[in-house]
């Protein structure tokens, strides 16, 4: 753990983690989300289910596992922030000195960059679903879809 | 694709998919879920808020990102689930020969076995979170906490 002032994408203040070598799983993409932010800087804060069209590409072999998916279904949709760096523990989020520990945020810099939206699906055809309510890159890796549960312990 | 009418835990009708050799990005698992169930067969269907307490053992070298996290604070809680199989894209899960597509289920059985579940937090200590609202088998790996968003779309 070191505590760093300086640039490459660290604000003053903030902590950075030595990650381990190893790794314990493995995952695999199993799609692809298309949307109209072609970088990071386009993303709106949070996705609005009033949002524009976003389609979610499914890979073969998974398409058969949309069964039961209709117009109208909230999906959580998981997927991988692959652009973001995973060592920081303590970041400084608004640029304004305070730190927060990042398991209190819901930031894309964490150890394991999954992240976890829902979405209201608008259409499906055999080889995606069409949604609104996301925010990610044109081309962020899907890692996986759920039925969303409306309980809020599930 | 293949059509399976055998056991090996796999229900009459079921449809697996060949999983691709390659993986695409790793995880690490930053600590341990310890609940009162020692087996899949223990685990209740779903958490509850009054259900038992568990504790959520962070390893080193993420334990500063537990600042900000207090008593009553709600953590979506990512893990691993181990024990899945990860091949099956088709699920018979009431066991009366309707199929469901795994995406419109939140079975544990799905080609990432990442859980999402959200509890809260009832006291935190430098090296863990005792939370209720879990129903996971012991010693199941952490991946992520995030604090909880109450807006549905986020």
């Amino acid at each position: 753990m070191t505590q760093t002032t300086t640039s490459d994408g660290i604000r003053p203040g903030e902590v950075i983690a030595a990650l381990p070598e190893r790794t314990d799983a493995r995952l695999v993409y199993i799609g692809r989300i298309r949307t109209p932010f072609r970088s990071r800087k386009e993303c709106p804060r949070r996705g609005e289910p009033d949002g524009p069209l976003c389609t979610i590409e499914i890979d073969e072999p998974w398409r058969p596992a949309l069964k039961g998916i209709t117009p109208g279904t909230r999906l959580q949709v998981l997927y991988w922030m692959h652009l973001a760096r995973r060592d920081l523990v303590q970041q400084n989020v608004e640029h304004k000195g305070a730190l927060h520990g990042t398991f209190s945020l819901r930031s894309p810099v964490r150890p394991n960059p999954i992240a976890s939206s829902v979405a209201d699906v608008v259409s499906v055809a055999e080889t995606s679903v069409t949604v609104r309510g996301l925010d990610c890159v044109d081309g962020t890796p899907l890692l996986d879809l759920k039925r969303e549960s409306c309980a809020a312990h599930d």
